[in-house]
């Protein structure tokens, strides 16, 4: 039978077709009035998109690059900050800052969870220069408390810098940058913004940027000091990744399109979107008898579900891939065989939620021996799912899901 | 909520990717080596995919011109010709065969239905010239013997070319050209090859070029032999549409790669698709207690469906678009509001299939009084049917399918 190839994967998400059109006919050259008009025009999207009033910049590097730029730009050798580690991303942080030199304390909590505000409180030092967190751990598709983490370092070291990996958390969940006081957020293309891997995006706080001019890490391609003088005049301080900032003008087109040209309000109808997917697939999940890995805080980005015992969850990645051509993700590092993930950020909608449970149906059918199972059970309970989330006028609901 | 335009329309059709990069990339000349290895190259994988060693040319035109090219390069005004008419494209035949002056003899019958051979037999006259017919009347979703029907000629009235309509019928049925002795078999490119509309091709038969140089039709654009002769060469005699061409070549490497390179198993496993597809529909509209409006000769190109009583099928169709951004079809001409149609021709799969059910679960939940309607029914039930379908080795289904 055709299969057509669908990511289900939490970044590189399904393009947006007119993003690919705008990335193909990107035949411009960057030292020219046409680029620095989509250079400025993009990077002041961006800043709606991030929802702030703070900077944003662009760097033609993958979110790791962006990360790295934090630590650089933020940090000086035997500097202390502190680590919110949950999973593979926030281990990341700690290679990083360990890298670059930096004395590190971690709040280490096992995958699967997040780690509680009293436990982030006590690891916090007077010292403390910084907190790095993510705001979803795609690892392991756990949602943590940004919000929480960000009002406490205010009242225990208003001297502490927040750092925020939100790869996958920009577009699924909701952000107050500057109230809550987030001084650099982190986001990447190939997330909810619907377009390829190759940029990644930050927003930089005017406290951040203070810091900086006393970091002595060696910084180049990184440098955001330079990286911000150039983008004053539309430029970008080396090579720009031309094609994927066309595309991502036309994503964020079409994100301001879905909130009746408001950006804003296309973002939270873009948050707004995922958690209905996540919340029709987690339905789903628990109908076929399956558990989710991350019950307590599931990020609408992925949802991470536990195999049945004594499964490798690499079964359903395969079968699901050789037979529908679907291709989601198993664990990461020492979760892998453990979990699998199926995505929810971006550029998803109602008719592949679906699908997806369609044909995940017919892999539980086939090798997962679940108790109890019947053909329609949990595509039933996805369209309910559906039902309850599309009822409520939408102004509620974006309430309701900022509120958490 | 985000919601992706999918086509589930009998042409045009969802297009293919591989094809629309090719169609993108056809920056040629068609007076150049590089079209006229493409055009020898198409012609030929053409001649596979209808399964014939006749001829096979291409249009630059919808498939309406190939079926005029048809009636004015076979008739002379004056000649007695028969159409078989189903639906609004037997219809067309009639209009056409007048148009050129013919004396048109009609067997009639109502739409959703086919024609009894019998019926057929007492219309043919001796000097019947050519019979027109559809291999799946598109309008109503039915499939017509052409097997029977040529079987009859060669036995009542071996002078009568048989024309055959298989726009839809090509991809979708299995068909043996030469054997059964189809004289003219047309097919259109935005139907089962997957591609954008603009291109028809037909294959012709000995014995129809013989009658071509009988007949007295005015004919230009559409003169066929004029077409023959420059394809030998590689060029079409009038400018070709290139992109198109492009894209129908990577189509059919496409369905070649589906059979394994095999452009021949290709075709067949093509329609072997077409058929999971339409059989899950089918059981799905079925358990929803909805009606089929051609039960008894249902074609896989297109499943009809009656909606309930007192209720105009605009309503769903209307429905599916505004909710889903699901494109379906309503009734044409005199069945507008009688019935819909969801298409299974070309590049659908098992996940679009399973998306269209729940879509439309979704629009009977809400606004179909279906009684004992339940979430996941329908759904389970085509589940099901993929399960029966694909569990039977490829050879014993295709045969299967091939002996109706």
């Amino acid at each position: 039978m055709i299969r057509k190839t669908r990511l289900f994967t939490p970044g590189p998400t399904p393009l947006l077709p007119a993003a690919q059109f705008a990335m193909a006919a990107a035949d411009i050259h960057h030292r020219t009035p046409e680029f620095r008009a989509l250079y400025l025009r993009v990077l002041d999207q961006l800043k709606t998109f991030v929802g702030t009033k703070n900077d944003v910049l662009l760097l033609a590097s993958s979110g790791t690059g962006a990360m790295e730029a934090s630590v650089s730009n933020l940090t000086s050798p035997g500097d202390r900050v502190l680590v919110l580690s949950a999973g593979k991303f926030g281990e990341r942080w700690e290679a990083l800052a360990k890298a670059f030199g930096c004395s590190v304390d971690v709040v280490k909590v096992p995958y699967g969870q997040t780690f509680s505000l009293d436990e982030v409180r006590k690891a916090l030092k007077t010292e403390t220069r910084a907190v790095f967190m993510q705001a979803t751990e795609s690892s392991t598709g756990v949602r943590h408390d940004v919000q929480g983490v960000a009002a406490l370092l205010k009242t225990a070291n208003s001297n502490s810098l927040l750092v925020v990996d939100a790869i996958t958390g920009l577009g699924t969940t909701h952000f107050d940058v500057d109230t809550w006081g987030v001084d650099i957020m982190i986001g990447g293309s190939q997330k909810a913004v619907m377009i390829p891997p190759g940029l990644s995006y930050l927003s930089v706080s005017d406290r951040a940027w203070q810091a900086m001019e006393s970091s002595r890490n060696p910084r180049y391609y990184f440098d955001l000091r330079k990286e911000r003088k150039n983008a004053k005049n539309g430029e970008s301080a080396y090579t720009p990744a031309v094609a994927l900032i066309a595309a991502l003008g036309a994503a964020l087109d079409y994100i301001a399109a879905q909130g009746g040209g408001d950006l804003a309000v296309g973002r939270k109808a873009l948050v707004d979107n995922a958690e209905t997917c996540a919340a029709m697939t987690r339905a789903a999940v628990e109908a076929l008898g399956l558990k989710l890995f991350a019950p307590d805080a599931p990020a609408a980005a992925a949802t991470a579900v536990l195999p049945p015992d004594g499964v490798d969850s690499g079964v359903v990645v395969k079968e699901l891939k050789s037979r529908f051509a679907a291709v989601i993700t198993n664990g990461q590092g020492e979760m892998k065989g453990q979990i699998f993930r199926i995505a929810h950020i971006g550029f998803f909608d109602y008719m592949d939620t679906i699908a997806i449970v369609g044909a995940l149906e017919q892999v539980a059918a086939s090798s997962l021996k679940l108790p109890g199972f019947e053909f329609g059970k949990a595509l039933a309970v996805a369209q309910k799912a559906y039902v309850e989330r599309t009822a409520k006028p939408a102004s509620e609901k974006l309430e309701a899901v900022g509120a958490r």
